[in-house]
């Protein structure tokens, strides 16, 4: 790589180079986006100007964290691709944790980060009904942190969902448009908002068409993949459902198996619909009908509001909730 | 969570207190096991005694660089899985970086590394074919690096890949075996390394059934879908290969889609085997044949080494080459 100076980085981004100067000194006279060109187009060559390097490396560490409940999930995958693509325009890069939706690794996590780490966090939550004390901390430190899909009601942050309740309603409804009377809700933790959200639109779209609620059809699976086969076998021979209805995409694989190992054919013994955002769901057999989430929109519209709650200190940030909507495709599993 | 100090540390582990004071204070008069679950049980509790901590800060990061070509992927979804297991552990964290293929990437996040955001680094490379003399610094600074899966030959590193030439072999073998003879090998990248041993699998599996090699049937795709559609479409159309044997995932999936858009009927107009770590394979229509790399036990081996490389300081570390077998799968693509 070649030595690059500030001569050299005026030239390439066609600036003065007191412009320059200027972005490196923390000068607020200068175009916040000219700033972050120059900054950008710096750490790409590795350049940082001697007098100001140790400054500026105690104000910003350029990067940020992303704590998700898991990562072999193509939900997450894309949600991440989103964030990362609006970190690395930033010049920020990614320190990705995985909770596997246990609580005491989520505060272990933000805990390490209190030392300075990270210059914010983006996060999928995984302990709902807990103390989440441990947040303030980020905030007295003044450390933003931003919420996507699992989200703390009770901590003031900016969040990104998608409209659950809604497709949860539409998704529970085309099963009973098709026949459907008994019809299984799969869910992983339905304590968590997202769990308990979907599970609302089921609830009230059962009520709408009149076909009584049955506790017994909220089926509490696993992460476990053994686990939820042995749950799913039972529901099968024991419950029968005539329709399914998942709010995690793995539990739809977990019901195919199950089917192709019991024999019993989708959609003509059992519809099912799922969350999901597998990009091959209609090259299975039969197609899955899903409701899918714009995962990749969600992370840059979550990456978005983090640079904004890092740069702009607007005191009504935190509030913000923005709320993006998920499509239901129709495929053969519920026709 | 409780407060704790050494006391409380060396009462959970059923150790003496002067133990616990010797797995901080560094001393070489400590059993390794003992002293990193020690460590492991204090990070966990965000404790650190006062006059160590920042001793110990300046030394370690706790932090492991991963770099992967892309996350949203089942082959490294599921090795950074296995690595981060292995972390978890030792109490390090995981500062993942996606290089999308692009070699200035790679570079960018190995010198933004060299500053001490970082122990050490596991990846899979983006840039054979050029100097990586980038990655000398990093020997200087004993910061330890592990490859997997794509590595580079040039670099002395502890390295992690599976027996591709074999599979490959195995792979067109088996298309051949049942009756192909214009097969198509479809590749992202050729000129790297896992490209080019697969390649010679398939050259060679060709030469022993005396089938000639034909340079119009290596199709060299991209990492975009719209691009892998057009080429694709174009292969089937006017080249009408009867098999297929795809380097990566994606090809498969995307042949699958133009597939179903042309009317071409797999496996009875073409037969398709893919190197993949799907695991629904099975459940897609027809259920795909797949060399199914062992992807978990890779990023278990390949953080295990990093954990040697940095504790033992072993001279002929970077000489070690650990090859893990892949299972091949024959499913109804291509039979």
């Amino acid at each position: 790589m070649d030595k690059i100076n500030i001569k050299i980085l005026a030239k390439e981004l066609n600036l003065s180079t007191s412009t320059i100067s200027r972005a490196f000194n923390g000068s607020t006279d200068i175009n916040k986006d000219t700033r972050d060109r120059i900054l950008a187009l710096a750490r790409e060559h590795s350049f940082l100007p001697n007098h100001y390097a140790s400054n500026l490396r105690d104000k910003k560490t350029n990067t940020l964290a992303v704590i998700v409940p898991e990562i072999a999930n193509d939900f997450f995958a894309q949600a991440i691709n989103g964030i990362e693509e609006v970190a690395r325009k930033h010049g920020f890069y990614i320190l990705l944790y995985r909770t596997d939706d246990i609580f005491e690794k989520e505060v272990s996590f933000v805990n390490y980060l209190n030392n300075g780490k990270a210059d914010g966090i983006i996060m999928s939550v995984s302990g709902e009904g807990n103390d989440h004390k441990y947040l303030n901390n980020l905030r007295q430190k003044n450390i933003p942190v931003v919420f996507f899909d699992r989200v703390y009601e009770d901590i003031d942050a900016p969040k990104v969902t998608t409209n659950d309740y809604d497709s949860s309603f539409a998704a529970t409804e085309q099963l009973l448009q098709t026949g459907c009377r008994k019809i299984a809700y799969l869910v992983v933790n339905k304590s968590i908002s997202i769990g308990k959200t979907r599970m609302q639109g089921y609830v009230d779209a059962l009520a709408k068409h009149k076909v009584p609620f049955n506790d017994e059809l909220v089926i509490d699976c696993s992460n476990d993949e053994k686990v939820n086969a042995k749950i799913l076998t039972k529901v099968l021979q024991d419950i029968k459902p005539d329709g399914i209805f998942c709010s995690v995409e793995r539990l739809a694989f977990a019901t195919y198996h199950v089917c192709n190992t019991l024999g019993v054919s989708i959609p003509n013994d059992l519809k099912l619909i799922s969350f999901s955002s597998l990009g091959i769901a209609p090259l299975l057999s039969p197609a899955l009908s899903t409701i899918t989430q714009p995962a990749f929109e969600m992370g840059v519209k979550a990456a978005t509001l983090f640079f904004e709650a890092l740069e702009n200190k607007d005191v009504d940030m935190p509030k913000k909730h923005h709320v993006l909507k998920s499509k239901l495709f129709i495929r053969k599993s519920s026709e």
